[in-house]
């Protein structure tokens, strides 16, 4: 069960933005498995996508058409990856595309396409010639919560938010939703997550806030360290508020709701982790750069040995110094590392506190959220990352589910 | 249980080389913890330790005692590991070296100490006291099989082997002791592992010898990623046969026999892994170099999503080239990416083999031993790790096992 989340309901509309679901029988039995997601003509549209070598034909297609055209319409459907699937999965992502723009009467190369589920699979092109018929009849500026159902893959609730803000005196609404739940760990990308404001912001603007965004969210959380073929995230720009991002101030509020939505989103992703029944934020303080932050609080939150102790609320604090030996610091000092729970100190210059007792460390571990915070005490950065644990269900959801 | 691995008996006395095992209570009720290793004088003794930043006390001090004098004793003990304990805990590790030092007869600095077990917390000196005692007395050429069995920790089994060879018309033994089974990935070092042989061994030629047996054996398995802070591999020659290393031949054929060991020592680690059910070969060809197929290899060796897979025996290939997309391999063409499973070829050209079917897939994967073949296709190179699946039962023993 997700530590710390509440199904999303009640996400606000964006005006410019519509969307439509159907239940097209992609894979899964009565549910939805298909979005449809209308951005009005004039929208902006700026997106990252993952780094896996293995991108899915979708990823591959929706850089195309980015590049080419303007956007107006997202098709995304769960059940099925499309990736590893060669010229013929190519293909029939193009033929999907083309299948929303003989609905919608558009062009095909307005159609960005977004597949989440099993690899290595065709896909089953009747059920989208349904399903996108479905899904366009039923588009409404009020679909946002049913998208984000829609969307999920082993998720066990849907997610999303939204962000109010005021530009030029005008309301401005953000919306977004994600989904997850295992094969996280966004690599200079993120995974499947729609982010939709009826702000007017030119397309450099939107780039650039896009990739500062996503470099504080999505890229600082992980659930088990395996990244995505199909990881993307996408923020569209209607202008349908009528507000327009024109000064600095603007843009810097703008950005700041963003970043608070994307880390709400990308945090979300984490507590609906597969298996999940804690939230882990591991913070790293006083190293040389950011660099050697991100590789110690990374390297402690893959550790199975740490993920396991976490699942079973043992504060084995041997393993969390293992891993920050292990994550490759060069002339790491330890007899000057400290590592707290919370904010009981476990360890000081490198070895067991002289003030830690069991209980103490007990009573940090039995919370549902916790923060492990290392320092280093050579430099001055610092830099965090959320993860989860690794429970028994995590390994009951993979042998059972065919990813 | 261990995949396709029996409990080592009948190991081979090595002339020169006397063993003996104690309970001595450091953390286990009722079994043998303590292990001491005498070594005939003149012998020579190499040793590869761990990389990790927070190395043991052992390991610091084994390190010391080995750049300064020469070697006569190994004391080992379980259940303990003397790991982050700082300063005191160093002072415990030279006082357990005084107590053999004192009971034998001999410098401290000839004792080198090794420690597995929980990580933090300080040794209870008055149980070496007593074991040191004990295990003194027990010494015998005999006493092989019961030291592999003092030496576990979450091992289900005892491991090690023996081998014969010849060398300038003698007969040479050569037998070795290995323990694991979790926090397993040696890192330009082992777990523990101790060998010796009877053999007359120059210390220069008994460093490379073992340099190269470690490359080709602990350095190529993983359990679970994690590296130890008290990884130890040593080798000791006593010259007990009379046979002496001297022409070129004779040190080849020592180094084939020590490679054939070692890694027989490094795969039963794998084969008794915690919670293994499988034993997994990662075979992969056609890199550009020994890097980037070890990169590709520990990715997927190291994946909970491959490793959940082949603990449900799930062929699901798609988590495989997901893994492979993610290792970091610059510029690959994944339509030149060929997969195997066995000899059943399931990923041609980067997409589901035209000649693969499920069942074909699936008796594969119900083997117990399995070898996943990647072909890169894109140079000479070749490498392989081999690797245990992830399951309940790792999960079990780690929610519950304080480290």
């Amino acid at each position: 069960m997700a530590v710390g989340l509440e199904a999303a309901v009640g996400l606000k509309p964006v005006a410019g933005v519509r969307l439509g679901t159907a239940a097209s029988g992609i894979r899964y039995p009565d549910r939805t498995d298909l979005a449809l997601v209308e951005l009005a003509a004039g929208s902006t549209c700026a997106a990252t996508f993952t780094r896996n070598a293995f991108m899915a034909a979708p990823v591959i297609l929706a850089k195309e058409h980015l590049a080419t055209s303007a956007t107006r319409f997202w098709l995304i459907n769960s059940g099925n990856a499309n990736a590893a699937t060669g010229e013929p999965g190519l293909e029939d992502a193009r033929s999907t595309c083309a299948m929303v723009a003989d609905e919608c009467g558009v062009e095909a190369g307005s159609v960005l396409p977004f597949s989440t589920g099993v690899i290595g699979e065709r896909m089953p092109l009747d059920a989208f010639e349904h399903g996108i018929r479905v899904a366009t009849a039923d588009l409404s500026e009020h679909g946002w919560d049913e998208a984000a159902k829609a969307i999920m893959t082993t998720d066990t609730l849907p997610k999303g938010g939204s962000r109010s803000l005021e530009v030029g005196g005008k309301a401005v609404t953000m919306t977004g939703i994600v989904k997850g739940a295992g094969m996280i760990r966004p690599d200079m990308a993120t995974m499947l997550a729609f982010v939709a404001t009826d702000a007017a912001v030119a397309q450099n603007t939107l780039d650039t806030c896009l990739r500062e965004a996503v470099e504080g969210s999505f890229n600082r959380v992980t659930i088990d360290g395996d990244t995505s073929t199909n990881d993307a995230c996408v923020l569209a720009a209607t202008g349908g508020s009528g507000a327009a991002l024109t000064t600095a101030e603007d843009i810097a509020a703008f950005q700041c709701a963003l970043n608070d939505l994307t880390l709400e989103l990308a945090q979300g992703l984490v507590r609906d982790g597969e298996g999940a029944s804690k939230f882990i934020c591991v913070d790293v303080d006083g190293g040389h750069n950011i660099k050697e932050c991100l590789a110690v609080a990374y390297t402690v939150a893959h550790s199975p040995l740490v993920k396991t102790a976490l699942f079973a609320s043992d504060p084995n604090w041997g393993r969390i110094v293992m891993a920050i030996g292990r994550a490759g610091v060069a002339d790491l000092d330890v007899s000057r590392v400290n590592v707290f729970l919370g904010d009981v100190c476990i360890v000081r210059g490198g070895g067991r506190a002289d003030t830690y007792t069991e209980s103490a460390g007990q009573a940090e571990m039995d919370a549902e959220e916790i923060t492990i915070r290392i320092e280093l005490d050579r430099g001055t950065s610092r830099d965090c990352v959320w993860t989860s644990d690794l429970s028994h269900d995590y390994v009951t959801i993979n042998a059972e589910y065919r990813t």
